[in-house]
């Protein structure tokens, strides 16, 4: 490896009980990768590794790893499945979407449709949106009271522990985009045929709350960011940079996982295969 | 009614912070319904009540209610759900068994399966075992490692807060039998070939284990037992009078819930059925 993950990585963590200053925060990440050949190198050294271990992390059956993206319309939440994860493939990462709840869903605790999607041991989850969506549209949109929205904070604090305490790491990355790329990113769907099937009328609206969503946005980083599960703004506009920082981040955090190939109490001589 | 639920909550509460003192708990407790017959007429009035009750908790449709169900082999639970719940009928309770987990349950926390199975807006669950079999079975038969077993007791206290806080009131009953009693249940399943179909060797294993049960007990009661989520510890030696009681805390429980139909903003007069 050619890039420090341990550094790359106290840039974009946002330190637990420490206010995130959201807005203090850079999009590009230049000092990060500031090459792009070599951040597109790394990516594709750390996605091979990331292969490698959750081979072993399946094999260990012990522990799972779960990735949550979050991040505004065309931040690259889909995007960054592609680039970190599709060396894996399916057979080893479950991609879980969650997006307007259904009425069954709706019908239980916010956290059910969450906690049931859950990465089994062996597995790594990636959250594709999450429960922190209810304090993010939920409390921007005032879909549900404000005090009921006010408890979800150490509601999450308590699940994610959960979670930690149970074998399942919990990686947590803000794809986080200027104002101005997300105007190109939403021009460029309108523009280009084979893109305008992404576009989505709702997502100009949202836009139009810009400033309502990075304040719950920062709310989220300043209270959600805990020992054992904290925060990662990752700077978003360069793509081929944020595939390459969480990738390295996935890579080490496998890395320092460890899961290793069971050791089995026979020889290869204890059989015959005829 | 005739009787007196909150005093009769109040004798068989364990309260929050409070040592549950197990053995030093009665499992005939002839002072709260003295006579049979008034135990039967109680049972009978409550299990109407709170099949109206789940009516409109049905209509309101906004909160739920968990019954959680524990005691050794031979306790009752079955006969606490006939006996309770059987007159509501299940349209509007649903009851969920909890036994060996599968390999599948196995593969995520323990928890996990559990919150799968909560009861959604509108309905009464009841769970017949529950992930309190994490911290009795699992710890006496040392099916998990002694500090995993320890951690549970906050994370149990930490997800029944969030259940609480998200609209699930949790009622938890141990069905508390003494030795002899068991004894005589455990000999009649041998004896009386209709019940044969209940006997399970097993079950001669744990009953060597019964001191071990007590103190995992005691130890779940004293820690489990929160302000949001106590527990009652059921005197069931007699199954008239573990019915009873347990009517009627469910009763009166759902009453201070007050479920209410919803107001309509129509009149009958807007609509004409032709």
């Amino acid at each position: 490896m050619t890039h420090d993950w341990k550094a790359i990585d106290a840039a974009v963590c946002v330190e637990p009980g420490k206010k995130s200053k959201l807005s203090a925060r850079d999009c590009d990440g230049a000092e990060l990768f500031p090459e792009r050949e070599a951040a597109e190198a790394a990516l594709k050294d750390c996605a091979k590794a990331i292969d490698e271990l959750q081979d072993r992390l399946w094999a260990e059956r012990s522990r799972a790893l779960l990735v949550i993206l979050q991040g505004i319309d065309t931040s690259g939440k889909d995007g960054t499945v592609r680039g970190v994860f599709n060396k894996c493939g399916p057979l080893g990462v479950n991609v879980a979407a969650f997006g307007k709840p259904s009425e069954e869903e709706l019908a239980h605790d916010y956290l059910w449709r969450v906690h049931m999607a859950t990465p089994k041991k062996g597995m790594i989850g990636v959250f594709n949106r999450s429960h922190y969506e209810d304090v993010l549209v939920v409390k921007v949109r005032a879909l549900a009271p404000a005090d009921v929205v006010e408890r979800r904070y150490d509601q999450i604090n308590a699940f994610e522990k959960h979670l930690t305490e149970n074998g399942v790491t919990v990686l947590k990355f803000m794809l986080h985009i200027s104002k101005d790329e997300q105007r190109q990113r939403l021009q460029e769907r309108l523009d280009q045929p084979e893109k305008n099937w992404k576009f989505n009328p709702g997502d100009l609206e949202d836009r139009k709350l810009w400033d309502q969503y990075q304040v719950a946005y920062e709310t989220l980083l300043d209270r959600c960011s805990t020992a054992h599960a904290p925060w990662r703004v990752i700077p978003a506009d360069k793509k081929w940079r944020r595939n390459a920082i969480i990738a390295a981040i996935v890579h080490g955090t496998l890395e320092e996982m460890n899961p290793r190939y069971p050791v089995v109490d026979w020889k290869a001589g204890d059989f015959v295969v005829e």
